[in-house]
């Protein structure tokens, strides 16, 4: 069996957090499962977050009208993005798995992995208008990615009758569009409720589930996510004959529902 | 009638971009109107992106294990900010009206707008554990916030069937998760579907619209978010009671959905 490679995009400024101690869990056991793991640690590598003409070495192509999507595309065919997002690239290239851990902030990632996504993803390099979703680039080599974050709040407030609104909606624009949309295998999130809020007892046995999921990870199956075939090359709308097959209660997914409920947990369970 | 407030937080890189023909159309429109306007304009600014110490001036309370929220807050107690996050609460406190423009990157905003937000809406100022949702602490102001932007996709992609999923989710976290948690009221969203594959006639038309529709903008009716009084003031979930009032054919909104459809347009569309 060949080693795996994995990837941990890190997020946060302390050593002493919950999220570090969530990092450093899956180090050692997918060490100790023989995988070969490396850290981007976004704050200690002062990770730069804003999409800028400085991420291209040399001339950019219309500095009047600087499109940051045209420019890093032209700059990534040239090989003349800049070292930090080169090398971040090689990182994922190589990846068998990748877990983004984060605390959330306001809903989704944190400024500086959302730079991470803004950067690193680029067009040509992790997607184009003709592979995305499920022709997406990361299909080719299987590669899976995970979200492993903790939350402020508790989970009843992220229900479907909560006030910060079902999570799996929450979930949609990062897992769909930015996971899916380059082609990763999704695998179920690892959301740590509340942490801060919780007794040291409560952290060691969210920190214990996750060693335990960590042993078989490599082995989940991903989210389900609509294949490209139920769509429509032009419209990018659920084909007629898709829709018959795909929309019975529940919509296919929490984002395209076609106005059915959405499918429980589509966003956080493999398999439903 | 006292004049009326403007803050325009404007991200793209670029004086040639549709994003600052769109910013430079409500500058002039709303000035016609009397406002008053100010644009933090946040790549010239060279904004900081990323949550650090550093935005705390002197020393922190726990450097072992730095917690932004909570060190930001104690901060914003002793006026020990940092210059350029309290110079950008002071033009949001003065604010009537705040429009967020920028080009949408990876569903949702470019990273440095994300600073923006993780940054200025600190905890004390911007919300906190008491005073959040329509309990909101720029409810006392009436503030208004609106998100005009641009998208890569056409309009169909966005829609319930289609595969980037119902625009209504892809906004959810952004206009309930932000901006009605902290209070503003949220007026129905400025999207230009696409104007890069547009041609110049459609993206002169596009402007048109926006120009028609900054003229009336301060009278807006906001979206529909359930209020606060609805939800069990433990639990945060709906009540019994609400649930039998709001819950009908759809659920109240597209993220506290309760099962049910979700509204059509709820995150698009005051009234519905």
């Amino acid at each position: 069996l060949a080693e795996k490679k994995v990837l941990i995009v890190y997020a946060h400024q302390s050593t002493g957090s919950f999220s570090a101690a969530a990092k450093e869990a899956a180090v050692e056991v997918l060490k100790s499962k023989d995988c070969s793991v490396k850290v981007s640690d976004l704050y200690a590598m002062k990770f730069k977050a804003t999409a800028t003409a400085e991420d291209i070495t040399g001339e950019v192509k219309n500095s009047e009208h600087f499109r940051y999507a045209e420019e890093t595309k032209l700059a990534w065919d040239e090989g003349r993005l800049s070292a930090d997002i080169t090398e971040e690239q090689r990182k994922l290239q190589e990846a068998d798995l990748v877990i983004f851990q984060f605390p959330m902030y306001w809903f989704t990632v944190p400024a500086i992995l959302k730079g991470w996504f803004d950067r690193v993803l680029t067009l040509g390099f992790a997607y184009t208008k003709e592979k995305r979703y499920s022709n997406g680039i990361f299909k080719v080599n299987k590669t899976k990615a995970l979200l492993s974050f903790t939350t402020g709040s508790q989970e009843t407030m992220f229900s479907p009758t909560g006030i910060n609104g079902d999570m799996n909606v929450t979930l949609w624009p990062l897992q769909n569009g930015i996971l899916h949309y380059c082609g990763f295998q999704v695998l179920a999130p690892q959301i740590f409720w509340a942490p801060a809020d919780a007794t040291p007892e409560g952290r060691s046995a969210m920190l214990a589930a996750w060693n335990t999921r960590l042993q078989g990870l490599l082995d989940e199956k991903p989210l389900f996510y609509a294949p490209m075939d139920c769509f429509d090359c032009e419209s990018f709308q659920l084909k007629p004959e898709s829709v018959e097959k795909c929309v019975k209660e529940f919509g296919p997914t929490a984002g395209t529902h076609c106005g059915k409920p959405l499918p429980p947990n589509n966003q956080m369970k493999a398999g439903v």
